[in-house]
């Protein structure tokens, strides 16, 4: 992805004992490049020299970058004097995201060292939780009186130009503040200096979240409506922060990682490549925790039923058919589900239709693995019965398992849960139990009745 | 997400008989709901009829909104002087887009009732791969000479206002159009008329794709880098067009989604919401036949070893055990590989050394569960025998998985084949494959010996 020739030129530099130019190096290097650089340094005193050795501006561009493990390191260690003097320079959203990264107490002794406007920002941002639109926004950003002119508009640009990073659209407020509506810079700049602000704005209805919305549906409004900013306000549509595209583009993948980790049972944390191995087998064993559960209970249920037809031996070998294809239905309904939900694709309003599309699904399903398995069966040992018992087993499981599959997270979902958490080991779990259950009792009843 | 009573309103307004104000329509709606209304419509006809009713300049901009079905049918459906005509008003990218959901003849019909410019961008931007750069990007941009002051640079914007919608950045070019730098909207506007171009570009490395690069690759940068727009050229550098940071949105989503469906098995257009139940089972069916041929084989692989022990019968309540538990560590190396390569946390270059890692964690979590599911079993069945049969096996087909479910999505990625392919059933039906057959032959090794 970046330059692998590149970010060893820039570990080369940041490593050996001359300094570096800071004056010329951010027009060189990027700093993700950076960033990258420092990450791959595997020493944790390397490490801090190496990010000693950029000073203050380079740091502060830097450090939002960092994989967790730099990051942390550089927190945990550097003087809180030169880290203060970091947060003062960082968007405030970067800022609060940095410090939630460290203690409590290490946090607030960092920004003793900041300036009060910006230690009220960032202490602000930091007060709401995790996955809303108020941690996801910064307070950084341009607004302007209705009776603005377009000339008096430019002018408090160039003056914020420097607090003010990426700049996408004007904020148009009254006089308390409360957000009115939009506006393009594209539009600012082919318009008249002395046209106002309130004839300029957008007519289009005004687009914005309140604090506390959930980072996934921010995430939805900014895909329909191909957003690049959008304004966060209170409950009183006063103008609080603004969140920007490209912190949604890392929520996209973050809610990605998290729906397809929870589907195949880990810990998202499981991805990032920093950790060492024994942390890594850590994030994964808890659902391995649940596969061996399951395991030894559908075990102990082939025991029971083991009983009874022991004369039946041959079953056993379809043990395994039974379990993979009802584990891999559920695991498909499931996967469905959870992106649906999370992509808005299935809103809240839908999901009765989708439950009954799904079994409707699972019916074609069942039918036509249910006769091709039956058959197979029937060939294989050469007895209809087991056809029999194998083609309906396959059926009902497989219905069983759409309807499982997509009835726990659509459950999830309408208890305001996120169903990714249902997704993975729980449904197959249950799929496995449910399918082989159906096998055993279909086959029992089967021979029973037939001998 | 839409707001679902906005959404009835706009339905019912267009399947009543009075026809639609076009004037305000488009301000009191976005086209995004516009399309999500004519989305929910059932009926071919009057999908047909809302549409027509909403005229050339807001069908133009709903048409790319609408989901799969509903466009095709208009595609199909509409005169294509009509279709002609909302062509011509799209962006340039999203007119590809919509064609090439059409037969190449369809298309061609449509294309030949535009003017001749739009006609050449849009068939050029259809010759570009899927995937790629120059599939995403648009040709509707602003670029000016070096030597170009601000007002004069602000005058082209002005003429340009109509065709360019959304507008980050100003390209720079040289004589011959090859591109030497770039420009923000936020710098132009802050700075003085007469100031020239060549001396207000960025002073960062200037950032581009060629229009092959692969839209992974492309997402990745945007994420990177923090970009909200990034300028297409060809090998010599001339400037074919722009990608804008909502089509990468889009990419990444569609990434997620393809690798979450490809790791349980089942074509990623069986999330698209609009599919009748049969056409759904079909995306969803070859992924089961696979499922359904590995069952059998583990199957026929039980079969073989229940010959030579039949005895020890209670080992066939362990089959669910060393199934689960395989399958699940399989799934979660292979999800982490694949997702790891797509975002771009494992590099081409680090292939080797996080394979090393993975077996290392195989190691930890094959000694963890072999050493709690080998305990579980002797206390079961009270015969150390089997204590140490489901141990040692569980150990050693975990290690296997964790092998088997990172190595084979990294040989795809060495071999430059998207490794998602190789994510799921393949994976899953190996693992139990291998872990079934690991737990016969030492259970077959041990039971033979201890006797």
């Amino acid at each position: 992805m970046l330059d692998p020739g590149r970010v060893k030129e820039i570990a080369e530099s940041l490593e050996s004992a001359a300094p570096v130019d800071t004056g010329s190096f951010l027009e060189k290097y990027h700093p993700a490049e950076i960033a990258a650089a420092i990450d791959q340094i595997h020493d944790d005193d390397k490490i801090l020299k190496a990010f000693h050795k950029l000073g203050v501006d380079i740091g502060s561009e830097v450090l939002a970058h960092l994989d967790d493990h730099a990051r942390t390191l550089i927190l945990e260690k550097l003087p809180t004097e030169k880290l203060g003097d970091m947060i003062e320079e960082m968007d405030s959203d970067d800022a609060a995201d940095v410090l939630t990264d460290v203690s409590e107490e290490r946090a607030e002794d960092i920004l003793h060292e900041v300036s009060d406007e910006v230690e009220q920002e960032v202490s602000r941002l930091m007060e709401f939780e995790e996955d809303t639109a108020g941690h996801l926004m910064q307070t950084e950003l341009v607004s302007v009186p209705e009776d603005y002119t377009v000339a008096e508009t430019i002018d408090k640009i160039r003056v914020m130009s420097e607090e003010v990073g990426d700049l996408h659209n004007i904020f148009v407020v009254d006089e308390r503040n409360r957000l009115r509506g939009t506006l393009s810079l594209r539009k600012l700049i082919i318009s008249q200096p002395s046209a106002r602000m309130k004839d300029l704005m957008d007519d289009q209805p005004l687009m914005y979240v309140t604090a506390d919305a959930d980072q996934e549906h921010v995430a939805a409004l900014f895909k329909k409506y191909d957003l690049v900013s959008l304004p966060v306000v209170d409950k009183d549509m006063t103008l609080l922060g603004r969140i920007v595209v490209d912190d949604i583009v890392d929520v996209l993948e973050e809610e990605a990682d998290e729906d397809l980790m929870m589907m195949v049972g880990a810990h998202d944390e499981a991805l990032v490549q920093t950790h060492s191995a024994v942390a890594m087998a850590r994030y994964r064993l808890p659902w391995l925790g649940s596969s061996l559960l399951g395991g030894f209970i559908t075990g102990a249920l082939i025991w029971q039923f083991k009983m009874t037809i022991s004369e039946a031996l041959a079953l056993t070998a379809f043990i395994p058919v039974v379990m993979g294809i009802s584990g891999n239905v559920g695991a498909q309904s499931s996967a469905l589900v959870v992106r649906g939900v999370a992509t808005g694709r299935i809103g809240r309003g839908a999901l009765r239709r989708y439950f009954i599309k799904e079994l409707k699904v699972g019916l074609f399903l069942g039918v036509t693995c249910g006769i091709v398995a039956g058959i197979a069966a029937y060939l294989w040992q050469g007895a209809p019965v087991y056809g029999l018992v194998v083609g309906l087993s396959i059926f009902f499981s497989i219905e069983l398992a759409a309807l499982m599959g997509s009835a726990i997270p659509l459950f999830f979902k309408w208890a305001n849960i996120d169903p990714a958490i249902a997704g993975g080991p729980i449904v197959l779990a249950l799929n496995d139990i449910s399918g082989l259950f159906i096998f055993f009792a279909i086959a029992t009843l089967l021979i029973t009745y037939l001998r």
